[in-house]
């Protein structure tokens, strides 16, 4: 009887097993979902063209449709651009092809907990590098430590750089030209991450033909409303877009997910409606939950807000749970008493409000 | 302006970019999926639960309705069962766990090429070993080189062995004593892909209480005819599966293959009828391509069957190509002048044995 064991990965040992605890809520306010479901039409439109394709058989492994039709969008040839499973593909694609053994992986913090932990299974070895909080007044901003950042570049190993632009968990964009700065003396692949970039609109996708070691990251979780179908994509230099298809599994997206997202971009009033909803009541919800004392609220141009509270986060996420409302505790540095609000529809983000008024009150 | 070639793994320049060409055909017999689409009733029944979700949210991150479900037809435990998005997922998530950087990775060959991509990706040292070819009279039986696969055992190095079990591309089981003899003596992690277990029957499930270094991967891309969804799974011990979740992304199988999985596996008489159609099938197109001079025909306990040519593969495989029939040429040692021919509905068989009649004719 031999035990497995001994023939784990000791490098994964720190690593959780991705167990969500599945907490009973009436409000999901902690995976920064669109609060907005596909129209029924549009969901049988996708129905209609899904249901004639042969189930049994492999669908497109390069995603053609919905690479023309992105190219169409972002007026950028097809070939520039890769479609995975989500943007969680993308990312665990960027670390295989670009990090992996013997490379390091620079990642400034908090962000986005798959950077690190796809490197760390990719072998790379990660760097962390925590954000700057600027405090003024009536202002506060995070930003990249650009100078200790540089510290850590180096000409003999190859490096990969994370960016996500605007920042999860912190909600904001950071400088435009630290980033520039730092994209001007790195020597390897920058990825930038721009999972939210419909809620603020600043992008680096321009950019791409003056610095080939950029890759951009974008997803239909969140602005196109389609989380659970696992549509994401990378927008890159063709020798990059390349190394993509030597680490993907070869059919990575399904049939109903390439069809859904194709139609989805069709459907470019109703994505503009939800984008003005959403930055609506974002903007409303920050507001209010200014007006709430004992929070601070970090500015955002993404579809969640980072609050800061002056009693234990803990004391509060419990209370919201009793309420129904599910939220997130980010994790890192600088996160200490921070929850993290996805921005629901106008009446979640009422009884949010009203619930948080109600805990803050009787503490 | 910096040039993005010298930033890419040079351990993978070896790799082809997965692009396979888009041949257009009538009949296709190259990737071994199941002739028979899901009924049309079993398609509205999917599709009347995934409409009542929330597309806009994440989906079970754990797929446990499916691992009830799966629990339920295998008798084991929903602890032990690990869904991915596909086998390919399963098998990249085995070389992520339990190979990597610094490990070994042993595969009989030739077998299915995503086990030495995807371990390269990984890191790891990929140990390829012949088959060996028992040719009798009247059968022919591809074995494992038991002794100098032995050879390479290491106890210093951590290792991970795959076993194909009906193997593809040669089609049949390997001796079970065969691979009793190399797990009894391996100190590792021991992956058996069943994807093609339903048309022959044999299975190492049942030896996972004796050895828990055994990983069984099973499919639901051939019998249950779900290729075009992504869906495939694991079975192993708990220790092992707790691995898994260490390094597949977060939300791996998207809400609709979940649920069309799911769903397919209640109509166990519509899978139990396509399992008898293609194992007749296939014992018909044996019988029939045996018939042909020229042709050699490796026995099959799978849903494709390998042949071999006296004349060069590559003129018969474009001959069927021009008739609209696609095949696939297997690569690796002992391969020259083969083809591989999925089993198709009869018709397509019929088709198939009177173009090769033809072309072996006109030879």
């Amino acid at each position: 009887m031999k035990s497995p064991s001994k023939y784990l990965r000791e490098d994964l040992s720190k690593l959780s097993p991705y167990k969500p605890a599945k907490e009973p809520c009436v409000i999901k306010l902690n995976a920064n979902e669109s609060p907005y479901d596909l129209p029924e039409d549009l969901k049988e439109r996708i129905w209609e063209r899904v249901k004639r394709e042969s189930f049994n058989c492999y669908y497109d492994p390069s995603c053609d449709e919905l690479r023309q039709a992105l190219a169409g969008c972002l007026g950028i040839e097809p070939d520039k651009i890769f479609v995975g499973s989500g943007a969680d593909e993308i990312i665990y694609d960027i670390v295989l092809a670009f990090a992996g053994p013997g490379r390091e992986v620079i990642i400034p913090v908090p962000a986005f907990p798959s950077y690190e932990n796809f490197s760390v299974v990719s072998g790379a070895r990660v760097i962390k590098v925590p954000l700057l909080l600027e405090e003024y007044s009536t202002d506060r901003k995070w930003r990249l430590d650009v100078l200790k950042i540089k510290k850590y570049f180096k000409k003999g190993t190859p490096q990969v750089m994370f960016i996500c632009y605007p920042n999860n968990p912190t909600g904001d964009y950071f400088e435009e030209e630290d980033i520039i700065e730092l994209i001007d003396c790195f020597n390897g692949i920058v990825a930038v991450d721009e999972a939210y970039y419909e809620f603020g609109g600043r992008t680096f996708i321009n950019r791409l033909s003056d610095y080939p070691n950029l890759v951009i990251i974008r997803t239909f979780s969140k602005i196109f409303s389609l989380a659970g179908l696992r549509v994401g994509y990378a927008v890159a230099d063709e020798t990059l877009i390349e190394e993509f298809y030597k680490v993907k599994p070869p059919y990575n997206v399904s049939l109903f997910s390439q069809i859904a997202a194709s139609e989805v971009l069709k459907n470019v009033d109703w994505v503009e409606n939800v984008r003005r909803k959403i930055i609506n009541a974002r903007e409303d919800l920050k507001t209010k939950l200014e007006g709430i004392s004992g929070i601070t609220v970090y500015p955002s141009s993404t579809n969640f807000l980072l609050c800061k509270f002056e009693i234990s986060r803990d004391y509060v996420y419990q209370k919201l749970l009793e309420k129904g409302i599910l939220t997130r505790k980010p994790e890192g540095e600088g996160m200490e008493n921070t929850l993290r609000f996805s921005v629901g529809t106008p009446e979640q983000n009422e009884v949010l409000i009203r619930s948080l008024e109600e805990i803050l009150k009787g503490s």
